[in-house]
């Protein structure tokens, strides 16, 4: 079998949220996990570890911490896209109705993903600055995003979610990562219900990208 | 030409610190810049942009800024690894040489990609939480690491680097970035001088995954 390509796997990767609870062969997770373990990290530390949910009762147990998360979420969300133009308003309400189907079925999903990051093996550069982090997230989500990319040479569907961070001290409850190590994002996997990835939207290079200030085109 | 494979390219990514600077043709460019735009980003809204960077005074501007960040770094760095055991040291030194070509040498890099974010365009759900946040690096680090996955495929060396976001206002004032935006990463991009992408050494599945709760082996 000929490998996807890296420029195919990236522009094809989306985010499924219809997922089968089938459950997924163990050389296919294998796969998807040990491409997580390639990613860069600052200093190559690894800051992150990962816990892979199969047990029925913890996808139960954080599939309703999850729904709890995306109802307050989804309220707020539904009425900020009210006022969006109608093409943009339809797509954003596709997205809503996928992500009522995952709050309702997330225990269904064969796998979720839970990645833990420990802020302490980190050289966080922007903590001290007057804004919201993200530096300690570049080394931990270029490992998420590798396994989605091997979710999707697989077949597999799969999405990047964040909400279950704002319950952390529930989860931990449940799955009992120490402190300080907190969690980063939580990523259910299954084969797809409907067609899986497939193409994407996204703005082009032109409106992305600067040429050496900003607001100089590219 | 046969495309690079996905795992192929995350599997022989390396930290590639020293750059030829050669000039980039404009398609290889183009084609690593648009694998950026590919990545998933919380409600597909993008909420970053990049400036790519190959004016000389810009690069010899911000090269000036990494060299001292890079200094302040490497200092508490080669002391905190003096207590490391014979072989880990010697392969944190032969990173911190690395580091200090990459240092010495920024200004000769063909391009420069700093990546922007705004926060205000981020559903950040760890912002209330008693810890660093990670969540806003969810909506940019995996298009950084689509970009360093396409120079792996271009045979491009890069670096995915942090340090700037520590200096992010002098940044601003040579960049022109307008508040609330800042900065999440800066990639420098060139050919490789030496062997460039190959073998990387990583911990095994077995080290970063568990199996439904903390501490239980994969």
């Amino acid at each position: 079998m000929e490998e996807t390509g890296v420029y195919e796997a990236m522009s094809t990767l989306r985010a499924v949220r219809r997922l089968r609870s089938d459950p997924l062969p163990d050389e296919v997770l294998e796969r998807v996990l040990e491409a997580a373990t390639w990613a860069p990290t600052g200093g190559n530390l690894q800051p992150w570890r990962a816990i892979v949910l199969r047990d029925p009762e913890l996808k139960a147990a954080t599939g309703r911490l999850y729904a709890d998360c995306w109802q307050r979420y989804v309220g707020g969300h539904r009425a900020a896209i009210d006022g969006l133009g109608a093409e943009l308003k339809a797509s954003q309400e596709r997205m809503l109705a996928a992500g009522d189907y995952l709050a309702e079925h997330w225990a269904d999903s064969p796998a979720i993903v839970v990645f833990c990051f420990n802020p302490e093996a980190m050289a966080i550069t922007d903590r001290a600055l007057d804004r919201v982090s993200v530096v300690g997230g570049a080394s931990v989500s270029p490992a998420v995003e590798n396994l989605l990319l091997a979710c999707r040479a697989e077949g597999l569907g799969c999405v990047l979610t964040t909400l279950l961070c704002e319950v952390e001290e529930e989860l931990r409850a449940l799955l009992g990562f120490p402190v300080p190590w907190g969690v980063a994002a939580a990523v259910p996997l299954g084969y797809p219900v409907l067609g899986g990835h497939g193409s994407i939207s996204r703005r082009p290079v032109s409106k992305m990208f600067f040429s050496d200030s900003w607001g100089k085109a590219w």
